[in-house]
């Protein structure tokens, strides 16, 4: 069944499940090694790609749903999503349903109520769903065409990413347990979309108080190798709730 | 006519108007000399108080309606209100209408889209609509009682506005044009509800840039008067774009 009768099929089931007006959609960001990449869908017979999204359950909390929405729509499971902004506009996604009959479900108005989370890539194997064609994780530096708002989405969540950094510490699940200064500040950078002067990063770094300097370094190779760090979770985890200790 | 047969008789056209399942309640901070304060409302017959708040029309974007709301429940004008964050708990209203007929527009289950504003106090004469008895500045460190979840809406305001504290500046309309470090301090202290190092604050102050030290200072008094800033407004619209340059 191509993807139009796919959607005018599911319509009458989401009118008597769903919350109406009200869509959630999920930014799902990949860290690596060097390299951040977005979990993105597309659907059967779509050149372009669209964020996992859906709908809320009329018993089910917005929190319930896009932690339900990530694991049917990619594989995603135990996922730390936050949200971080609704999106409007009146016609954000009419356009997109415009042949499709009145009284279809998708083609009321929808305000979308974006969730994100940052994970490390290598420990979501994704998997495309009933509706989809693919679901992959793409290179935030070189993203597909993308449907609807949902571009304007990611940019969103990136803006609000980076904006965490001043507040909240990052790492502890996307570095290896012991790890060099030029490997956090490649997190921070790659994140940020820019390089930082080394010094800089190191001194606001030893400021946040969140690291432990290592007595050992890595072994091999002819130059002193650099120091290594871990976080000292305790105070990683007192950062995270309640902001670093020179932040307002 | 009371509150309830007010509420019952607007439901019909509620129904008509608005999107269902949606709300907007705006937490309006106000800050003048050393006192922060925040607008809010009490329904007739009520002894709790409430955010002024209210729903989006069918054809009637989010920011939009938020605006509309304000002035019509607070007589409040052209206040710059930002969304921060959805509320959502599924019985979060419904508790306050059981005894409601079922049918009624208010029954049904709200989920909260959250915007805030900070003004200066002096420039807002709050105007009580006709379903409020009241409609006042409240001190912010001796709030009344509210009703629902309002008060966890509040709290959640004011987290926003001091976590944007570290890559925002702040104080451009709220002090006057001319105002001493400890005038500054004032507003920052005010807002973080917690006293500051004076000297830490004069440093970051000035790292962040946005200040001009002014050759004058107040006249009058027997000791040295402290020096005069204004705001370099340039520089203070920038970081307002961009976060400031030490920020990540």
């Amino acid at each position: 069944m191509d993807i139009k009768n796919l959607l005018i099929a599911s319509s009458d089931e989401a009118w008597e499940k769903y919350l109406p007006h009200i869509s959630i959609d999920c930014v799902v960001f990949g860290f690596h090694d060097a390299s951040l990449k977005v979990l993105l869908t597309r659907l059967k017979g779509e050149n372009d790609w669209l964020l996992p999204g859906g709908y809320v359950g009329k018993g089910e909390e917005l929190k319930e749903a896009a932690i339900r929405i990530l694991e049917q729509r990619t594989g995603a499971k135990d996922i730390y999503l936050q949200q971080f902004e609704v999106f409007d506009g009146l016609n954000r996604t009419s356009a997109f349903f415009e042949e499709y009959p009145e009284g279809l479900w998708h083609k009321i108005r929808f305000i979308a109520v974006g969730f994100y989370a940052l994970v490390d890539f290598t420990h979501v194997i994704p998997v495309a769903d009933a509706f989809s064609s693919d679901c992959e994780w793409q290179d935030v530096n070189n993203l597909p065409g993308m449907l609807m708002d949902h571009r304007a989405i990611l940019d969103k969540a990136l803006i609000t990413l980076r904006r965490e950094l001043n507040y909240k510490p990052i790492g502890l699940s996307l570095l290896p347990e012991e790890f060099t200064m030029p490997e956090l500040q490649s997190l921070y950078e790659i994140i940020l979309g820019r390089k930082l002067n080394r010094g800089n990063f190191y001194r606001k770094m030893i400021a946040y108080g969140i690291l432990i300097k290592l007595n050992h370094s890595r072994t091999g190779g002819a130059h002193k190798a650099p120091n290594l760090y871990k976080f000292d979770v305790e105070k990683y985890n007192e950062a995270l709730k309640g902001g670093f200790k020179e932040s307002w």
